[in-house]
């Protein structure tokens, strides 16, 4: 089965690439000349497969473009003491510049207690209200933005897709990414509408979208016939659906027909392949920025 | 000339005075029943008229609830140091429980700067960082919710407006009001949209709203036509217009061509006697919401 395609694919993953290699050239730079080596530290806590894949990701892209690595496991039934312990070692270590914590926490752990432990100075993942509330006002710049709304920007630059003035409609309203992105896009001077769960009729201003981003985690939610011809369509959701054709059982597919999209779309990002690439990248240009400011270098 | 209106006039002068007046209940009430009085703080420099009167108008309304008053008044040429040495006293007296900071501030003193020196618990205002990313994130909440865009729901919601599940727009996203207002709206379920003076085409979008909260301090800005049929209009403008038969020589309109806008919306505020007078109400409020929370009140 071919599908017609008259869309620019967006390709997240060559994006990705070069964005590690001018990263890698980067912390080369900082190192010859000062010494100083980028420290990245992750807290994972329990065992579930999917953290720990995620925080093998981390590490190896951490050393692929010379970020140091740093990690704290601890046991699923650890307190918050525990946590944030290990929090504040990293806040006062040197040689560490981001510190993460991978989510989701145990049930039994505040996140949100957890997140505001770690020194703003050091937030790579741009969680801390305070980086939000920046991110919001006009004239206020936030310290890190959050990487998978940075990650979307990032790939409209890298297009040279025009914000400025453009209808941008964002699925989804999560701390994480929906409603960062949709604050990015009105820095960026686009006009916002913010479609959730309790939106009626999402599709009559999906319809409206010059730039669509989806962060709904609904596979296949948003048809071809709910967008404008010529809209550009970042697909956020990484979603498993059964199939019994793939070795694993499952495929992954995104918030967006991509089938349909792709023929009415004038640029469309693939799942995979799309927007899951950059967030990584944006995390260790994050990590990256941190050491710059920290030590004042250019 | 009469205009024949078929929406409700939202009565923000009436909801005020019902607000202040609960307001001096509670404060009489927790002064009987443990001796403490709230009290708010006001910084004033210069000597601009406008932001004279004002300060005067807050003063005479925390008098009226029995809110104590605190006044600071600095020169026009005063530093930076001697502002933020106020606002320290006010942060560590035990008698204040909400610190203000009239703005504009001059040119040459960083107003970023100094709103950051007033302690979050004391932020009545709500415009710290802080205060604005809780805003934003679900699963948190703001310690104060700017004056302005609280008394704008507030409105609604003594209306009995229903805002879960409606098309939402604002125009306008300042710190002060747009951009809080939105959040306030989201947060309340509402699918939201925002336009401001890069949005093209802003009638398109204004005309889906079910609710309108217009901040741009534009006169006469939103046509009749721009609204849908039965629309709730909220205009938060104040704008002085040339009138040659007024005493004064002008008078104050808002952003929404009130005569064309009343035949077609279901419910409107006027200008002046809307939003105007819920702003000290909603000062007031967060005052009393500090002292609570600062003395573990019920």
């Amino acid at each position: 089965m071919t599908t017609e395609s008259s869309s620019i694919i967006i390709d997240g993953k060559l994006v990705a690439k070069k964005i590690r290699d001018e990263i890698a050239s980067e912390v080369a730079r900082i190192k010859d000349s000062t010494g100083i080596v980028p420290g990245l530290a992750v807290i994972l806590v329990g065992s579930r497969k999917d953290s720990q894949t995620y925080v093998r990701n981390k590490k190896k892209a951490c050393e692929e473009v010379g970020i140091e690595s740093f990690e704290a496991s601890l046991p699923e039934d650890c307190t918050e003491e525990d946590i944030i312990k290990h929090i504040s070692d990293f806040n006062s270590n040197p040689s560490v510049h981001g510190i993460l914590v991978q989510l989701p926490l145990p049930q039994h752990i505040n996140e949100e207690k957890i997140l505001n432990a770690v020194t703003i100075e050091k937030d790579v993942d741009g969680f801390h209200p305070l980086n939000i509330g920046r991110l919001a006002m006009q004239g206020r710049d936030p310290l890190f933005v959050p990487c998978t709304p940075k990650g979307c920007m990032e790939l409209l630059h890298r297009y040279n897709i025009e914000i400025k003035g453009k209808r941008a409609v964002v699925i989804g309203r999560s701390n994480i990414v929906g409603m960062p992105a949709a604050l990015l896009l009105q820095r960026a001077n686009a006009t916002i509408s913010i479609v959730h769960s309790k939106t009626k009729n999402p599709e009559e201003i999906i319809r409206q979208a010059d730039i669509l981003i989806s962060a709904a985690g609904v596979p296949n939610l948003v048809r071809g016939s709910w967008l404008k011809p010529g809209a550009v369509v970042i697909d956020v959701g990484i979603n498993a659906v059964d199939d019994s054709e793939s070795p694993r059982g499952y495929r992954l597919v995104g918030d967006v027909c991509f089938g349909e999209a792709s023929s009415v779309a004038s640029a469309i990002t693939p799942v995979p392949g799309g927007v899951g690439p950059m967030t990584i990248a944006m995390l260790l240009s994050n990590t990256l920025s941190s050491v710059k400011r920290i030590h004042d270098l250019k």
